[in-house]
């Protein structure tokens, strides 16, 4: 971790409101960096629970933060980021608002001196929110979007950048309205893919559901989110979403048309050039390591008992084979499952041949 | 690998025609139970290359199988099964293609006597394809739909039933009709949606693309697929996949209207009720195990380095903690990653508690 060894850019005292997942875990990472983390939340409960786990100390009324979080829902995120303005005139507010814009809009509306407000937007979080998940790694490694503009002091966006830093993410600068149509496509229109292709199962007969497979599992993994963020998010970012599913809308209804018609002139090409264009565009999707394409897959048999993976993975060790990524598939019924390791091109023969000189039964190795 | 270790149930010589990876991987698995596989296919390097890798033999012209197993392309399919049927009277033909009811109409409307023609299709497969991809194992586990009607001689149905067994897989008994929804829902739309989704990040800027997670990955994980196979597939089954697909146009369109009209009557709903929806619908889908809602997920900080993964496994073998599944997430430019484990609920605690004795630092924990 060394993003967060050196010494922490952020100094005095950090007013965090809302202890939620995001708020209190940035109230854990900069408490154990040494900084004074000042709590507050509306909900008391929440805000013991946070206080409880260490995310920080409960705000004092006459705290004199340097800088303030605002970590709360995005319906009221407008209203704490102009309170807190109007509170704390010394202190450089930010959000963590997964939307951008609307926030920006509404103050802007209301004439708010915005000189001293950065909006910002980790791209990190869990599927579980509340205090009670929060954890201080969080951030390490992640994204971290900083929506300065012309006007913003720079002593102030060292500031917000530095936080970011402090937590370990990756600071981005970016203006609202690119944010907003970045997480559109690739975090809201997913999510909203996600839940409608979902939402066909509801009424799916058990046969049909009893075919699925990885690939339906993981197309719809995501649509398990819970509805109550997602509508305000949404609501939110409603244009940019709209823009986004508006298209889709259009190359379903094409596609769809085409298979209706498959003789009309183009109908067949068509529907190949869907699957070939959603080949073009996953492979521009940052993997992680932002490049997994880089690396190949072997697939092994693993008995399905403890103790297995543990020697699998000791053996890679030994043949200082590093694991990239790893998917574990069971296979339904079966007492064993196949473990798909992902290692750098060099490594897939010394990975293959050690392994099954040790006895390992490699089902496959495949190229992605 | 108990559902293998019984007697084959298949007896006599198997015909295989196509030595594609299901027809290689049938190969294999037959011919490792001592069954003697008899392989065909218009490729002569296929053939060779399904041979050399111990698919089974070269089919002679005298050759008198008891079942023929037809693992062509599906625009071929219809007209392999109707040669074989001719060719081997005495034989029960089958195939494994991924639609079931198109090739049967083209076989009636022919009027060929299909009384001993079952079509099957194993619900198998990789994102690789040809013989060199094949693997005995690819079966085990995985469903296998049987379509069997009134007319279909019990012994026929039994000796297609057997090669499933012998393989590992589970027999399932469907009409074509049902086959061919049950496939449309959980396989060809999902391809087709994920398809669409990631093709839409084609023309994107890279700056929204570097805010991708592990959500938007997996969501369009699929879109990776080859295109050649897929134009026939969905192509052979469009009626069911237009069903689907029209329906989720439908609710796309709404959802967009919703958000473009928020404050319309029961416009936040309607994007409440999809999110809700897509929440119930998922919940549906057969896990890994088939109940993978049974497990919790505890998150381990790991370092990015050999042996590392082998150190916690082989831990939670000591700990006699089974991992039901696990996923590696690397924080793209951080030296470590995010090894998610699933458990069962009762040995999440020792997990823990044995891990952070360990000297392990414990992400997070959740229930899924």
């Amino acid at each position: 971790m060394t993003a967060t060894s050196l010494a922490p850019r952020v100094q005095g005292t950090v007013r965090i409101v809302g202890a939620g997942l995001l708020g209190a875990s940035i109230g854990h990472a900069l408490s154990a960096r040494g900084i004074d983390v000042a709590l507050d939340d509306t909900s008391p409960s929440q805000l013991r629970l946070a206080i409880d786990y260490g995310a920080g100390r409960r705000a004092a009324d006459d705290d004199a933060p340097s800088l303030v979080v605002v970590a709360v829902p995005p319906d009221v995120t407008a209203d704490v980021i102009q309170r807190e303005l109007e509170r704390h005139p010394q202190a450089v507010v930010t959000d963590v608002a997964s939307v951008k814009l609307e926030p920006l809009r509404t103050l802007r509306e209301r004439g708010v001196d915005l000189t001293h407000y950065i909006g910002s937007h980790p791209l990190a979080g869990r599927e579980r929110g509340g205090a009670i998940s929060a954890r201080a790694d969080i951030f390490v490694g992640r994204p971290w979007v900083v929506c300065r503009d012309e006007e913003t002091p720079s002593a102030d966006l060292a500031l917000v950048e530095g936080l970011a830093l402090d937590l370990g993410a990756t600071p981005i600068e970016m203006t609202p309205e690119d944010h907003d149509r970045g997480v559109a496509l690739v975090s809201h229109v997913p999510q909203l893919v996600a839940s409608l292709l979902a939402g066909r199962f509801v009424d799916a007969p058990d046969g049909s559901l009893r075919l699925a497979g990885q690939g339906v599992r993981d197309t719809t993994r995501i649509a398990a989110s819970a509805p109550e963020l997602w509508v305000q998010i949404l609501g939110a970012n409603a244009a940019p979403v709209v823009d986004v599913l508006d298209l889709i809308a259009a190359d379903l209804t094409a596609v769809a048309d085409a298979l209706r018609e498959p003789d009309a002139p183009g109908a067949r090409r068509a529907v190949a050039d869907t699957i070939r264009r959603g080949n073009d565009g996953v492979e521009r999707l940052p993997g992680k390591h932002g490049q997994n394409r880089r690396f190949e897959q072997v697939v092994v048999m693993v008995d399905d008992t403890p103790g297995q993976l543990g020697r699998l993975f000791g053996e890679l060790g030994d043949l200082d084979v590093n694991v990239e990524d790893l998917r574990l598939e069971h296979s339904p019924g079966a007492q064993f499952g196949l473990a798909e390791i992902s290692v750098v091109p060099s490594a897939v023969r010394r990975a293959i041949d050690g392994l099954e000189s040790r006895g390992w039964k490699i089902a496959s190795t495949t190229n992605d």
